[in-house]
């Protein structure tokens, strides 16, 4: 095992990190930018590095600076949490290149499922389902028209480079095409850095379903059961749980079989998740894979008992994975909520503001993964999540019982900061969500229920 | 279902209980002593009485104030926590008396079993192992003579009315009887109000090994595994575990029958805890019951995934319990550290003092069950029971790491305050611990290679 691994990120998810890291008796060191280096991770890490000003191109996405911390500090190894570096392929062949072990999959695989279009023919080519759409990358308005009007409106436009629900645009009708296609080349442009775009049938009332695996880098792979995010707010998951609920067994199962089977045959190595569509028929297609730890991974975590960023840390250790699929029997039900620094009421609308009061629910069956303190400060300069509650239960409405009071004895408070905690209570309160008949178009539908909750 | 309950009791464990209510949809009414009217319990429920001034006597030892609190509020029931008024006949009588459901086995049950000798006497009815000592409670000296004479020394004198580890004397040689009967006498009197005392043999590295169970009131008993409490200092537990180290599964499961068996034959209700003493040789004598929820069943939540308070509940409402024996299936290893307000440096000396930094640890699988907050006033008047820091993992070695990294990642601190933390990690780190060789001698032997933590 490593002696000492840098964690390449903030927020909770380096703390997550940091506390594995600890418990393995592994040597922390953590990077901040200069607006985090108070941060509850600075304070927990053996060790920090400042890496630069806050915007996050001279900071966290500043994979020269990231290397050369891990370099004067030692590291055997750099832990890249989910979102900036994480699946960046340049990131993780210049840290091997310089003798640091990438936790996650090899750079040439980053490469080959980080383009959507290409991860989507890959998984086809596994014989995964697809939705209808462009086999690989567009570059012209006239491509774009010649397939969206062959796979039939509506259709959806995503960035090739994207991923994590960003860089998507909806189009209805063909004559909304041209300036759609127009704005998403350029939103791709300027968020990812590639203007490239693919087309798929957009579903208006589907599921997201999706399945954690863990691969050993051998071809060996396991899968920790599914999740349902489909309580997403403009593609942004809010509630996430295990296992989907109102998904017949036999439809998860072979959902979850799909992506061992993909995950297969690329050799994928530590954690991931393959995303998926379901729609009202029970059909069900690939959307993309995520190389990484994800956000919502703690609810895997609480039903089967597993350490995730453990068993990351082994497969990168070269000590492959300590379970087999025999060992996972996901137990009861999990779910997660992110409370994030944002005003429901004001078209969520980030608050930054220093924190006063800050006192995380606890007790029985609650797990609370946060950055946050008295004294914290949130800024502007990141994304709004400031707290995962999540909570385990024997069954689903025990879980979500359970969520509300946790929820509910949750209490922050400062000058200008409000957050989503009790917009989150009404999703848990909403009679579509607790019927388990909701699909990610719940928080849109409750917009138009509750109009003072502005969701544009 | 009760549509309220009045919760009889204070600090972490009145929280823990009203955090279940409240899941449940059941209206929460706290008490306060005048010293605890800024508690967490009474932030948390949905009305809070103040009872009387602090010294227990006056508050929550006073049931015709708790009862006369009830019926003002209009509770169905009374939950009585630990401790206090949890065991006492006469107070669950008047509970029923005055048509409030005490929730917990019956009067007539809580007498039987509350008194130790004659505890011991229907266990060993039921065919339970009890070690040599006396068949009833002895009220001359003569008579205690004549009993520890045939048992042979050493052996304990313990009050008829005690329990929880409180009322027990050792004694060695028969010179040392006469003086230890008379002190032993004088403070059963002065801490039961019953000077009677009873004797058992003595065993000195013996383990401490109990069973928690749940009983319909109607004859059914399940088990819920044993736990392991034998880090004691003063008797007083320190740190608890599940499933119990070192102990052949095979003993282990044959206790537990013990258990059910004894607690079935009393047509036991609710939650109860059958302890006992395993030897050396593998042999195990029973011990006591405890009438009520403990201290640490948060080990035994965890590993089973059961809510117990929620199973006390449905037994005391006529619900009867929600599992059976074949839904118990415990899952990898818990354990709880208790961090107390105590000066390890200084013969644990209780740190009453005013908190300024609170921040229990939390993250994967840990679990924390604390009245304490920023601005939290200890004082000397109760317990010095903090905070208990009770973490999941799939085996021992890892359930070890994790609990130092949650003690570790604890901050307390505040004028005065001091707490067990650094000495409860050291316990961790004890080589005897870890190889779960150690008996309720290890905080003796530990002090033994440090003496400068006195533990006189």
């Amino acid at each position: 095992m490593f002696s000492s691994i840098l964690i390449a990120n903030r927020g909770e998810i380096a703390l997550r990190v940091a506390r594995t890291c600890r418990e393995l008796g592994i040597r922390t060191i953590a990077v901040c930018s200069d607006s985090d280096r108070d941060s509850a991770v600075t304070r927990f890490a053996d060790e920090c590095v400042r890496i630069g000003p806050a915007p996050a191109r001279h900071s966290y996405l500043n994979a020269a600076a990231i290397v050369t911390a891990a370099l004067q500090t030692g590291a055997d190894a750099v832990h890249p949490g989910y979102g900036f570096l994480s699946e960046d392929p340049d990131f993780a062949e210049i840290c091997e290149a310089e003798g640091l072990t990438f936790i996650g999959p090899p750079a040439e695989l980053l490469a080959r499922l980080g383009d959507k279009a290409r991860a989507r023919e890959i998984a086809q080519a596994a014989g995964l389902p697809v939705l209808p759409g462009s086999s690989e990358s567009l570059t012209t308005l006239e491509q774009a028209r010649s397939v969206a009007s062959e796979i039939g409106y509506p259709v959806i436009l995503k960035a090739t480079a994207g991923g994590g629900g960003r860089g998507m645009t909806v189009v209805r009708a063909p004559r909304d095409l041209p300036l759609a296609w127009a704005q998403a080349r350029a939103s791709a442009q300027a968020v990812f850095g590639d203007p490239r775009l693919y087309i798929e049938r957009y579903l208006d009332n589907a599921r997201h379903v999706e399945v954690q695996v863990l691969g050993d880098g051998r071809g060996g792979v396991l899968h920790l059961g599914e999740r349902d995010c489909s309580v997403q707010r403009r593609r942004q998951k809010l509630v996430e749980e295990t296992p989907a609920p109102g998904l017949p067994r036999e439809l998860a199962d072979r959902i979850c079989a799909a992506a061992v089977r993909a995950a297969s045959q690329v050799d994928y190595a530590g954690a991931g998740t393959y995303e998926f569509l379901v729609d009202d028929d029970g059909g069900f297609t690939f959307m993309e894979v995520n190389c990484r730890i994800q956000v919502e991974h703690p609810v895997t975590e609480l039903v089967t008992g597993v350490d995730l960023v453990r068993e990351q840390l082994r497969v990168a250790a070269g000590d492959g994975l300590s379970i087999t699929q025999d060992d996972i029997a996901p137990r009861g039900v999990s779910i997660e909520c992110r409370v994030n620094a944002e005003d429901p009421n004001r078209g969520f609308m980030p608050t930054p503001g220093a924190i006063e009061v800050f006192q995380p629910p606890s007790g029985p069956f609650v797990r609370v993964d946060t950055h946050g303190y008295p004294g914290f400060r949130v800024t502007a300069d990141y994304d709004p999540l400031l707290a995962k509650v999540a909570v385990w239960a024997p069954d689903r409405r025990q879980a979500i019982e359970r969520a509300d009071r946790a929820l509910e004895e949750f209490r922050v408070s400062g000058r200008g900061v409000r957050t989503t905690r009790d917009y989150l209570r009404e999703v848990l309160a909403d009679a579509t969500f607790r019927a388990a008949k909701h699909t990610t178009s719940l928080v849109d539908d409750m917009a138009v229920h509750r109009p003072t909750l502005r969701t544009a």
